[in-house]
C-alpha cells in the first residue's frame, strides 16, 4: 500500500518525517513524495525535497498531509484545497500532523467529525473549520477515515496508533523500540494542552 | 552559525531531521544540506534531497551526521571517510546519531573519547572503532567537540542536550515545547539499553 506525503514549501520538516519514519518500517508500505505541482519543495527547515505531481496518486491509498507555516496561506489558495480535497477523497485513510488538520478543515473534509491540532495555533486553526468537532486536549483523535494529530511531535505517536488500529499494539511497540522512541500510546493523554 | 548536515544514501531519515527539527528553531542557526558529490540523496525511506557539495561546507560551524543502513557500506569507502574526516576536523562542534558514530569512529575522529550508538547495531559499531570508549548505557555521550546520540528518535534528546549546553536549559525546555516534544533530558537515562 502506498504511504503518499503531500507536501509543499513552508511545512514544518518532522511533522512529515516522523510518520514517514514509523511507516518506513513496515514493509507493506512504500512511501511516496507528491506537491501540487511535482516539483522540489522546500520545507520550513530548508530541505529541498524532489516530489511527484499530485496527479499522480494512487486511490486507496494512505495520504499524510503534515502542518506548518506553509498552512498559512495555503488555506486561502481555493486551488490547491480543490486538489487536496480530491486526493484526499480517493484515499483509503488520511493523516494529518499539527495545522495540516487546518487544510482538511478548510476543504470541509472533517466537518461533524472529531479532530485536533498543534497547541499553539489551536485558535487559528480553528477558524478554518466551523462545523469540525475540534478536540483541544488530545494527543491525537480518530474519526472514520481521518487521523489528526497535535503539534509535530504527536505526529509520531499518531503514526504508531495508527500502525497498532491496522497491525495490533506489539507491532506499534516492536517499531517505538527499533527507533528508540518513548511512544505515548494514550491518544487521551496529553500533556501539551494547558 | 551553520548547522552542516551530511547526507549519503540510505540515511536513516529521522536520525537527520530530528536534530534539525530542534536546530531550525534556533534563529542563530541556518540549516544546510552536504553529499560527498552534491548530488541528490536518497534516505532510506525514500526522500530524495538536493544537497550542495561537501567541499563547500563552512569551517567553525556545527556538522550533523546521521546513521541509518548506508553506514555499512561507507565504513569501507576510504574516500567517504577521508572527505568526513576533513569536514569534522574543520568543525567546531560534530554530532553524530545512531550508527553515524561508526563513521566518526572509522576516521578515527573519537579515539579514546567517549560515545555511544544505537542499541541494536551496537556491536557492529564497536568493531568499527576499537580505541573509543563506547558507552552503552546512554541516551546520549559528549566529549570534546563530538556529540554522539542512541538510535534515531535519541537524536531529539541529544539535540535539545547541545542547545541546552550552548544557551541554557530554559531555551532547549521552550523548543521541545514548541514541538511538543517530551524531552528525556537525562543523557544517562537509556531506557533502551537493556
Amino acid at each position: 500500500m502506498d504511504i503518499n506525503c503531500l507536501l509543499f514549501d513552508d511545512f514544518e520538516t518532522m511533522d512529515l518525517f516522523g510518520p514517514v519514519e514509523v511507516f518506513g518500517k513496515i514493509e507493506e508500505y512504500q512511501i511516496k513524495y507528491f506537491s501540487i505541482e511535482g516539483k522540489v519543495v522546500t520545507s520550513r527547515q530548508n530541505a529541498r525535497i524532489l516530489t511527484e505531481n499530485i496527479n499522480d496518486m494512487t486511490s486507496n491509498s494512505i495520504m499524510v498531509i503534515p502542518g506548518g507555516k506553509g498552512t498559512r496561506d495555503l488555506v486561502n489558495n481555493s486551488g490547491f484545497i480543490q486538489k487536496l480535497k480530491d486526493a484526499a477523497e480517493k484515499s483509503s485513510w488520511c493523516l494529518s500532523i499539527c495545522t495540516g488538520s487546518a487544510l482538511l478543515a478548510k476543504a470541509g473534509l472533517i466537518d461533524g467529525l472529531e479532530a485536533t491540532s498543534n497547541k499553539i495555533a489551536f485558535e487559528w486553526v480553528r477558524t478554518n473549520g466551523k462545523h469540525v468537532k475540534w478536540v483541544y486536549k488530545a494527543r491525537w483523535a480518530t474519526d472514520g477515515k481521518y487521523y489528526t494529530s497535535s503539534g509535530v511531535s504527536a505526529g509520531i505517536d499518531m503514526s504508531l496508533g495508527f500502525v497498532a488500529d491496522r497491525f495490533g499494539e506489539k507491532r506499534a511497540q516492536d517499531i517505538a523500540k527499533m527507533i528508540e522512541y518513548q511512544w505515548n500510546c494514550d491518544k487521551h493523554d496529553d500533556i501539551f494542552a494547558l
